[in-house]
């Protein structure tokens, strides 16, 4: 099950590379502001990439969630702090949060490991 | 195609009780507000299950669609009620609800069999 | 309160008769599909427009709350029903559901005055 | 009517102004990211606004359909063209998108009158 | 303005208490949900609140996103921190999410007047 | 990968051909709908096909995004013309509409090979 989130991971970062080849100047302004928005301030990038990882889940947005959660752990997020973003998640959208949080449970466990 | 289904429904299960271990409050908590809210009242269980599947068509949760329809089946829904909920999600959703109804249908068919 | 979604009502029909002369067969098709997708069948119209509600609900719709809700009534769905219906989507949205639930219940209170 | 569609306008303009005050570096960024992505290509601009006006109504964004719906206009889009647009989003979104169709058409009306 | 978001706030309020009468048992349970996924814990509630405004915004429930963002200050949250969740939210969600930031803004000048 | 998504499509063909049977009405008001939404008018066909392309990018449908790119290269769009609509759905979603995007580029390399 590892294996299969760390494929979904090159996956997403090879598909986004193409992108970038064929929008360039939208991904190159989309790579600028995801950076401003989600380095260390006033909060710091950990804080940032937990609460795009509760959004990812709100929105049942898969992809989303194995990236911002792979991102959240390479800033220090621990296993205790990812949990309650997922409890976060189910509180603002119910069962169908439920499910999507099942998944990125399983994904913490996979890239985690 | 029948075993696909039932797997995933065992998948579900097994990422939601992972999930109730993590947050077990919280979990606790969404499971009194699941079967208070999906309870025998006014309107019978099957009925909020059918409302259940109806939303899942519309915000596009496989996952759910699966869940819920399962849980119809369950309680007694039979097959025209079942695909005139999707007929339903449908016309509160056009095309995006045509192709997830059409796995809704799929699905019925793999866990009706 | 209660003039206020009865004048709601009356922008919804007239803003959709404009949108009806504008994409006449558009419109047609849809009037169509709405009327096969919510008759009475193997469901009968009030459960289909309890339905309705509880999607518009869930995607935060407040147009398409007050028209089912209207609808809903007026195929007899008593409070009991419709307060039901918002148990269900508030299982399947979470604090969203909450607060567009609690719209609904406002504006049943008005149209049923 | 005309003055509050106008109105409403300025309301966004004035809002993402604070919003760029407050966070310049995100919002400069999805300045160019927007300037790009809407800029004439193989797509002329008017195309592009119309296209982001179908999302708006599809994700049921007042406040986008407005600011679309006038930049489209801004780019040549005639009252055909923007009708024909709104035909597309009914396909996509079903019922929802009827109702936010019917204000994207007023809010034609009113900024074209 | 200020008075217009506090009426807001009033209005939110009333109307989950006519819910919470009206459905008491689901009401009861989404109550302990949201004080479990809300408390401090590994992450306090301050920024488990900021993470709530972030999904408000994603989802455009303009309710949610006063609702939060009075909760986010009422546990301590600053100018600084609340304008950075916004931008995360940008980051997520692109020009809808600008416009509700924008609303966010505007919200947050009110409330902390 | 090719065979992967002409794979889909055949899927997406014979699950909408199921639900035909099961709901005629509604569907063949809904095929009414769509081809008068789609076909060719003030907007050519091709652009309608980007238009559903960009809105199903946006909402994250992914059996839509597949269904609406080969329905726009049947229609003659080109590589340019798919990139931009691509690029107007980062500008209208952000990071969930990157990953959607790179999605559709992949499905487009595919189906175009």
């Amino acid at each position: 099950m590892s294996q299969n989130y760390q494929d979904r991971l090159k996956d997403i970062d090879k598909r986004t590379g193409a992108l970038f080849k064929a929008q360039t100047k939208v991904m190159r302004s989309f790579s600028q502001l995801s950076q401003a928005a989600s380095a260390d301030g006033a909060l710091d990038a950990k804080t940032k990439e937990l609460m795009s990882l509760a959004i990812s889940i709100s929105i049942r947005c898969e992809d989303c969630i194995v990236y911002h959660l792979k991102a959240a752990i390479g800033h220090g997020a621990n296993e205790d702090e990812i949990m309650e973003t997922l409890g976060v998640a189910v509180e603002m959208g119910g069962g169908p949060s439920v499910v999507y949080s099942g998944r990125a449970l399983e994904a913490y466990q996979a890239l985690s490991a």
